[in-house]
C-alpha cells in the first residue's frame, strides 16, 4: 500500500485512530460532509489539539478553519489501519460470549469478517449457533493456515488460553483479541490486546468513594 | 474506609492495579505465597520498576530483595480498590451480548454483581435467560433508585446508548461499562468505560504489514 507513514508513530497515536474513525463514521450515517478537531473533541473527551497532533502524523487532513472533509478522513484512516478490505477472523470458545461475538452484526462494515468458530467441547462441536457451525478445535491450526487468517478472537476459559494461544500462533495468527481475563505470552511479532469488563469496572469503582 | 492514599494518584496508576490484582489472584490459586515485582512484570509485560512505583503509591508492600507477600498485597489492593464487598451491577440490553454478560461466572468473584437485566423489547421482557428473568426497562430507574446501585453495564444498540445513560445517570448510577460502539456523554461525576473489540481489531491491523 503506497501510503507515505512517518516512520514510528507512537502506539498510543494508533491506539486512538479506531476512535477517530468510529466517531467520523457517525457522523457520516447522519449525512455529515465537514467535522473539526473541536467536535470531534468534544464528542471524544480528546483535546482538539491532540486530535491534530495525532492526524498529522497522517498528512494534512485539514485547513485551519475549514475542518475536516469527513469522507476523505474516514477513507484515509481505513487505509492507514489496513481496513479497506475484510479481515477473516477466528473466534475460539463457543460459551455465551464467543457465541455472542460470533453473530455480532457490526463487525462487517468495520473490516471484520468472522469466518469460523470452534471448540473443544464434543457437545458444542457441529452445533448451529446463529450463523455458525461449530469447528472442532482440532481443525483449527490448519484451517487458520489454509485460509492464511491472521486475526483471532480468544473466548475460551481462562486455564486454556495459553495453549490455544500456542496454537493460534504455530498456524501464523499475529494478532489476538484475549477475552479471557489471564496475561498471555506470545512471540514478540505477534500482538494481543485484552478485553475483561472487570478490569474496567474495579478501575471505576476506586472513585466511587462517598463523597 | 480508613486507608491512607497519596492525594491524587495518576489515573494511569489506577487502571494497572486491576491487572496486578488479577495476575496476584492467578498465583494465589496456583498455592503461591511469594511473589516479586520482576516475576508480575514478565507475566504482564510491564517493567518491574513501573510496578514497584505503582504500588509504592500505597504504602510499603514489599521489601527490596524479600519479594511481596501475596495474599497481604490481594488484600491492599482489594481495599484499594474498593471491591471488599459486591457491587450490584445493572445490566441493560437482553441481546446476545447483554445475556452472554450477564450470565458469565466470573463477576462474583471478583467483585461485582449482576443483580438485574433490563430491556426494552416486550417480546424480551419476562423471559428467563440463564438466572435472570429480563425486566422490562420501564422498571430500570426505580429499581436503580431503591436499590442505590451505581454500577451499570450497557449492551444495547449504539442509537439507544445515550438515551439509556441518561435515564441511569438521572437515577444514581455513577459508573457505566458501555459496550454499545459510540461515545456516550455524561455529567462530571459520571464515570464511563468502553469495551469495543473493533477499536482493539482495528488497532492491531495497522501493524499488520507485510514485512
Amino acid at each position: 500500500m503506497p501510503l507515505k507513514l512517518s516512520d514510528r508513530i507512537p502506539d498510543i497515536v494508533i491506539g486512538r485512530l479506531p476512535l477517530y474513525l468510529r466517531a467520523l463514521t457517525r457522523l457520516q450515517q447522519k449525512d455529515r460532509d465537514i467535522t473539526s478537531s473541536h467536535e470531534l473533541g468534544r464528542r471524544l473527551g480528546i483535546s482538539s489539539a491532540q486530535i491534530r497532533k495525532d492526524l498529522s502524523h497522517f498528512g494534512g487532513f485539514g485547513k485551519q478553519g475549514t475542518g475536516y472533509q469527513i469522507e476523505f478522513l474516514v477513507d484515509k484512516l481505513r487505509q492507514v489501519l489496513q481496513i479497506t478490505q475484510q479481515w477473516q477472523v477466528a473466534v475460539v470458545g463457543a460459551g455465551n460470549l464467543g457465541s455472542a461475538i460470533s453473530n455480532y452484526a457490526g463487525f462487517t462494515e468495520r473490516g471484520f469478517h468472522i469466518s469460523w468458530l470452534f471448540d473443544a467441547d464434543p457437545t458444542k462441536v457441529g452445533k448451529q449457533i446463529g450463523d455458525f457451525k461449530v469447528l472442532p478445535l482440532d481443525d483449527m491450526e490448519q484451517m487458520v493456515k489454509d485460509n492464511n487468517c491472521q486475526i483471532a478472537m480468544l473466548a475460551v476459559p481462562a486455564e486454556y488460553a495459553q495453549e490455544v494461544a500456542n496454537k493460534l500462533v504455530e498456524a501464523g495468527v499475529r494478532a489476538i483479541l484475549n477475552y479471557a481475563p489471564i496475561n498471555i505470552n506470545v512471540p514478540e511479532h505477534v500482538m494481543v490486546q485484552y478485553i475483561d469488563p472487570v478490569v474496567h469496572m474495579q478501575h471505576m469503582t476506586y472513585y466511587l468513594r462517598d463523597e
